[in-house]
């Protein structure tokens, strides 16, 4: 099968089919995104060695379960040992020896086929279609926000953050009636967002009168800027909620964290269920964020394109 | 009167008797503490220039206040504006105009007398010896922890750092029956913390071996090591509380914050009603942290003490 490999380089290749073992299903990939992760990767990140991709839209073509056997599913991306100490604490998406599809361990989903854990699959309602059904995961990653601070109407919140995972943020808020402000580098982007969206634009600069005013900043830039952007915005005994991994060790004024007793959050991987609700609720809708599909056979192109683009997804029909 | 005035250099001065206006206090100055925040002021920190000193013991000798006149008091190191968004919003300790006793604005207490703003004076209780009162800032402060976070005897606690601070904080966790591994340099310290401790001791080696183990983790050592140490330690979906600060802007593993989903909460100045109750209750006995006490008169020399020993007092008497 064709497949799309980095092992220093990225390269499309012709590889075995996986084998299924129990437990797994065989699933024939129909879509899947790039993700800022992916390109981290091809430039070392994880030192992973693989096939890539882990946004995965497919059918169940093989499988022990009746429940997913031809059914259009996505899946969760990391697979715990389940008897470490972590995973016995319940931890399991935090397992010391975890493996994560296309990222750490694991074939990715950036292939004709992937074999994947049965408890990992999500089976897709009838109603969701398959583009929107693609970003399961990230819209997940996205509603772990409301996992790790409790948000309400009434508070002052600030998004700092306009691409891919800020935008998702932006729209899983608006569907919980979170009025919020976006701050980010592309006002038109807000366009994007639907006419329901509760998200008011502010640039970087505008953003600077804002000192100390946020209950709430949920920072999705990935670089050290946004995160002392966040740390200006927030107010004393305020709550940064933090989405995104950076590069490196960035400096970062943590005394300032102690004497404004601010809480800092870590946020990643999220609820499938809840993302998947949204999506077939409809108060979301993410495929505005796509910028251009590829097929699999012009997937080194699409890694180009996915350089300077919001989502590009690859097909592989 | 004599004061310990820091103006680019540490000197003693003869200074005038402080006017005391409505609302104010003046107060007899009989013991005063030193504490990590003046040695740092007097290496540039906060830019203060003026009379040092913010950990008091004194007696009212003249005030409106019948409450007040003639009693032992301490005092709060924090005088709001009460008129920013902020204080409004009750932040009082975070106002965007605070005047800080000793540390910003505002004259300190290493002199013989110093006017201070009634409501932010505390009466002893007359079962509390002076020597012991004299901690009522710093057992605040360290009390402060269970503010900031939830903490229950069931839960692994750890605490890094075994200064004046991270032995305060000790202390208390132990008067609230908190089992906690206290990983420090100095093990013989353990001594000091009195025969019903809830202590462990660590040495930062043996610490080691305990990677991703303790719910909370709080770090009291104001170095970045300390923080490297406290995000080894601490278990995925733990919380590390920051009782200290930094100097400079220390690099800092955020990604790991975010994949860890950890969570680091700021704690800073705390309730003094609840470290004199625990003054009070005879839980906590912080005068075994006393090194040295040195006349005003000596006070350049008790600073000289302060920077290699624990707790340094400065009496007026």
């Amino acid at each position: 099968m064709k497949a799309l490999v980095f092992d220093g380089t990225l390269k499309l290749l012709d590889v075995p089919l996986p084998v299924r073992w129990p437990g797994t299903s065989l699933v024939k990939v129909n879509l899947a995104g790039i993700c800022n992760t992916d390109l981290e990767i091809t430039r070392g990140y994880m030192d992973y060695h693989g096939i890539l991709g882990h946004e995965l839209l497919g059918t169940v073509i093989e499988s022990d379960s009746a429940i997913l056997s031809g059914k259009r599913v996505t899946t969760e991306i990391n697979i715990p040992c389940k008897t470490c100490d972590l995973c016995k604490q319940g931890l399991l998406k935090h397992c010391r020896n975890i493996k994560t599809v296309g990222i750490s361990d694991y074939p990715g989903v950036f292939a004709e086929y992937a074999v994947l854990p049965d408890e990992n699959l999500h089976v897709i309602p009838e109603s969701v279609s398959s583009l929107k059904a693609v970003f399961t995961e990230p819209l997940a990653a996205a509603a772990q926000v409301f996992e790790s601070v409790e948000l309400s109407p009434d508070q002052r919140v600030c998004l700092i953050g306009d691409g891919k995972l800020g935008l998702l943020i932006s729209m899983a808020l608006s569907a919980k009636k979170i009025e919020h402000r976006l701050v980010g580098k592309h006002s038109q982007r807000i366009g994007l967002l639907g006419s329901s969206s509760g998200a008011l634009f502010l640039s970087i600069d505008e953003a600077e009168s804002y000192d100390r005013h946020f209950d709430i900043v949920i920072e999705a830039t990935g670089n050290s800027s946004g995160l002392a952007q966040a740390l200006r915005l927030v107010r004393p005994q305020g709550k940064i909620v933090l989405k995104s991994t950076y590069q490196g060790i960035p400096s970062f004024d943590v005394t300032s964290v102690v004497v404004r007793e601010i809480e800092l959050i870590g946020s990643r991987c999220g609820p499938f269920d809840k993302a998947i609700s949204m999506l077939e609720e409809g108060t979301v809708d993410p495929t505005t964020l796509i910028e251009n599909i590829f097929h699999i056979d012009e997937s080194l192109k699409a890694f180009e394109a996915a350089k300077k683009s919001l989502k590009v997804i690859i097909r592989m029909d």
